[in-house]
């Protein structure tokens, strides 16, 4: 398999994911084992929250966006491998049957102070509903292998 | 059920929460729905990548950690609703078996420029497993009511 290394990456370089549609069944499993609160287990009950109705846990939305850019393969079969996530925001939550959609962009290219064979890339991600509708925004900053110097 | 409101909570005020344990049938199962990258799959074959072993997806460790605040109501009562998340780091990863345990400390609070109902505070959270390693520090945001006043 052939993967992608630091040279090759260009500031300003963005890739659009594929689209994921999540089901009330899944945001209330997904709740069940990690987020138990009454907006993400049951629409009845959600209709006097905050959040007016059921939806998927913010970290839900963060899974399935993270299953787009994995799955998208945004670093051409080098792996996603994120070393910190800054500036995480939810705009709005995802409902039952949204599809959502993600972008990345390339928006900083470091190489690693302690190691020579690594580069850090700086991504901004952000995720959209089937409405144009942000459903999540940050950046990262992961971690891709250099070309070893050959000398 | 009662719930705290923004004029109780400290700056300063720390809870620790209880312990969830996870297992590589866990990590494996996140993993295939949402981070389907072989060092979450596959434990022969992760020895050859960046982990050297099976590890969870930082999300998994992120989706652990919140059922443990909320679990552990760390707010009294009241909702766990984060607005954002901040400087997210996994120091290092989570390995199947670890016992994972959180805690959480009130950094500062402000009342809500537009909505004279709420508050946010600003909470840092760390996990650390059975070693005392940290596998996730992060500081998020969370909307708070405020008791409204009577005039």
């Amino acid at each position: 398999m052939t993967i992608t290394y630091f040279e090759d990456f260009q500031v300003g370089q963005r890739s659009t994911t594929g689209s994921v549609t999540v089901t009330a069944e899944e945001i209330k499993a997904f709740a069940g084992a990690y987020d138990p609160q009454v907006f993400h287990l049951d629409e009845n009950a959600a209709q006097d929250t905050f959040f007016e109705g059921l939806c998927a846990s913010g970290w839900h939305t963060a899974a399935l966006v993270m299953g787009l850019l994995v799955r998208g393969d945004i670093l051409g079969g080098t792996p996603l491998i994120g070393a910190s996530v800054d500036h995480l925001r939810w705009p709005m939550p995802t409902r039952p049957g949204d599809t959502l959609t993600a972008t990345a962009e390339v928006i900083e290219k470091r190489e690693s102070r302690s190691r020579p064979d690594r580069g850090i890339l700086r991504i901004a991600v952000t995720a959209t509903n089937q409405d144009g509708g942000v459903v999540e925004m940050f950046e990262s900053a992961v971690v891709v292998p250099r070309r070893v110097p050959s000398d």
